[in-house]
């Protein structure tokens, strides 16, 4: 019989980052690549990407969005163009300079975002007001060189999605900005359970290319943000770069407004670090490839065939609508897969044994929100399942938001910021700022604190009030805090 | 009012090339990219590659595949490994030198399959029995610098799935790599309506690491063999050049056994190849993003809402089921739409006019197998839908089967093989080969012809006859064949 490894997860209060760390390899969601700063994402952590990607994905395509491939190397002379524009990405990218065995003629860079080489393709593809807009989408790998990396954090290879658009018009564009960072604010919020603050990025902290970029920012167990998504206003910048010009309804001839957006494996580690706890990963249902692990439990060999019976019955039962496994491995423990499970994050465990059988029960686990094992009617525990799932969902989501809060303060005087960082650990401040980016800097400078966002007027912070730092007067409150 | 544009498509007859790149870029299935021997796949061929990686993944996940991500970037390191094992990829690799702003220490190839990368990871997650089989699959991009490229064909990159797994023992390797070549036939011949002969390639023609290359190979209307899929028996080669071992049942120490699998954006190209007219694509509905497009027909704009009323009501009653779209574009004529769906090669169209409503009937248009327009009672129409589309999928089959047959010929008499792909166009030439690869090398010299495939016993190729070349003794027949 396999016993449960040895190896136990790092607290969190012992050590955040390695808890985070061992989580992701214990929970087999990723592993360390032999390439520097890369990944590999293992089928765990693959498979909630696949559902990261279908909910968006169809999200985006009610929108009218269709997915097209753009290639991955970039002309050098492209990215020359970004350079004298908006001194991105240049500097962070991996640069290809050989091919088929001898030297390149131009070097070509490995795609940090594909602004540049989809805009060289709307040139060809945009001439009238026709043709627009042009709402594309791409699923792919993206390559930016970090020196220092974590797992889904901040990889120097990293999966996303980039959408691009085009409109005839700047209302429209900034209508899609806008729409897309509520696309991401829902599925953080009601399919990975975690809340965000979003709203414009101030413009130190904005993309380069763009006039305005919206985030949505969560907050890790630490009292650190995240930053989870973006949406970026671009204006004309790529389309003036690109000579990108179509003829309007009046016959003029006017330059494109675009939009882009992306969301990135990132939101795996945002998941990881807003729900676990020191037993390992806990999942929103909604994102849990398994969201109901059957585990048989039998001794004898007449107890197997009635146990396997009954824990296929209740996979077939529960349906196409949930995702049910049966862990019918043979030659380990019924609690070693428990607690496999348990660190894997699977919402909801049944064990099904001969005497559940025989009183006509089954015995229910929650991986999260439940009262330890319960022992329940076999049919009632069936129809349970699918209120048990939501009520997991809400639940994680609620505690988020408590968390948020618990450690979210209104904070008026400089002494206190300091104290709330560098003594109370932190979280996020809503403060009053003078709209300066000298003054973002300073406080940065000395606390490492950035403004997360200016938060939607929806989250009330629009009052008047003194700067922070400069006691010059202000508006609204922003958010504050440290940052992944 | 948009007309059709005057571009038209060139026929088969005048320039088979220029005819096959013409559809992918009128029917915008894809565009040449700004970097040499790579394209951008747009919407409408995107929205193919989802419905084949949806239809594929399906069918992979039911044999106990899972899906992961394996890094983009190999170390130089594995390339020498594996070029001293095999001598395979080195030569054709792009290569990554910069990273960050600075010259790297080791040098980074850009992957052109993942063997290396994935054994080096099986061997740190296999260790015992109870670790195997391991079987992973990732959908991800790869890059081979090509000389000269095609559209789909042969792109420098290009997008694809390569399944990787590791078994106990050879038996059960070599079940994987017959289960995988069988799901790549059932998917080329019921999903994509394309036949294919499938069967061991020859040594000279099989995968460098590979004990056994076994293929599918298709025939193009050009007579021409596409190979469309490939799965690997790969022995012990990998797990030696990674040094990958597992304790078995016994508690001996063993070599595990390797398969690898894959097919690529090129099923694109064999799909155009193997159906398309000369006004344009023509679809499988299996494999068409929309199968039925509705195109609302009204000059004043009483007339428009009514129409417009029934084209929404015929979508929604064919439902989930059925991939309908509602061509509601306004300033576009109709036989502009007409047009434009039949070059884009969607299965049946829906015409609805003032009349059709007032008789109570619908006008219903095939792309193929129909009898040009038809006026069906409105019911009676919609009720045939759902049969219609599974005729057709059915006649595209045959008839590729049927053309198949034409041009396929069993020959026994080197001057008929002369004359066959000399004269006669060729195609594929069934004929006795006495197993020598010198044979072999010496009819690709003189008529360009491979063996595609030795094709499997259920195709009746067995019995006894002398080699077409050498008249040395052969048990069976296999398939010769220009090649794309």
């Amino acid at each position: 019989m396999a016993q449960r490894d040895e190896k136990k997860i790092t607290k969190r209060e012992e050590d955040y980052s390695k808890w985070f760390h061992d989580i992701i390899l214990q929970a087999k969601l990723a592993d360390y690549a032999p390439v520097k700063g890369c990944m590999v994402i293992r089928p765990h952590g693959y498979a909630i990407w696949e559902l990261i990607q279908k909910n968006l994905d169809d999200e985006f395509k009610k929108t009218g969005v269709q997915n097209g491939y753009f290639p991955l190397f970039i002309p050098e002379e492209y990215i020359e163009r970004e350079k004298e524009h908006f001194a991105g990405f240049a500097p962070e990218c991996a640069v290809v300079t050989e091919g088929g065995g001898s030297e390149l003629t131009e070097r070509l860079y490995v795609r940090p975002t594909s602004e540049m080489i989809i805009w060289s393709m709307y040139k060809k593809w945009i001439q009238s007001h026709r043709d627009l807009p042009l709402l594309m989408n791409q699923w792919c790998n993206v390559v930016r060189w970090e020196k220092r990396t974590r797992l889904f954090l901040r990889t120097s290879e990293f999966l996303w999605q980039e959408g691009h658009t085009a409109h005839a018009n700047e209302e429209e564009a900034r209508e899609r900005t806008l729409q897309m960072i509520k696309v991401y604010r829902d599925f953080s919020e009601k399919v990975m359970a975690v809340p965000v603050y979003w709203g414009p990025k101030t413009d130190n902290e904005k993309f380069k290319g763009a006039i305005e970029t919206l985030s949505i920012e969560a907050m890790m167990q630490d009292g650190k943000a995240l930053q989870a998504g973006t949406s970026h206003y671009l204006g004309e910048n790529f389309a003036r770069a690109f000579d990108v010009q179509f003829q309007s309804k009046d016959g003029k001839l006017e330059y494109v407004q675009a939009t882009s957006w992306g969301v990135s494996t990132r939101l795996i580690g945002s998941l990881i670090m807003s729900h676990s706890d020191d037993q390992g990963l806990i999942l929103p249902p909604k994102l849990a490839p398994v969201e109901v692990v059957v585990v048989p439990i039998y001794r004898k060999d007449h107890e197997k065939a009635v146990v396997m019976e009954e824990c296929q019955k209740i996979k077939e039962t529960l349906g196409d609508g949930i995702r049910v496994h049966v862990d019918d491995r043979e030659g380990y423990k019924p609690g070693y897969k428990f607690n496999e499970w348990e660190l894997k994050g699977v919402p909801l465990r049944i064990e099904v044994g001969p005497k559940d059988l025989e009183k006509g029960q089954l015995c229910l686990a929650q991986r999260f929100g439940g009262s330890g094992k319960e022992f329940i009617p076999r049919d009632e525990a069936i129809a349970s399942i699918p209120k048990r799932l939501e009520s997991i969902q809400d639940q994680l989501f609620q505690r988020a938001l408590d968390y948020r809060k618990s450690r979210t303060r209104v904070i008026d005087d400089l002494d206190e910021f300091r104290t709330f960082f560098t003594e109370e650990g932190g979280g996020f401040a809503l403060c009053h700022w003078n709209g300066s980016g000298e003054v973002e800097k300073k406080l940065s400078d000395e606390f490492k604190t950035t403004i997360r966002c200016i938060p939607d007027d929806s989250f009330g912070l629009i009052e008047d009030g003194k700067c922070i730092y400069s006691g010059e007067p202000s508006s609204r409150r922003v958010v504050m805090a440290l940052a992944y």
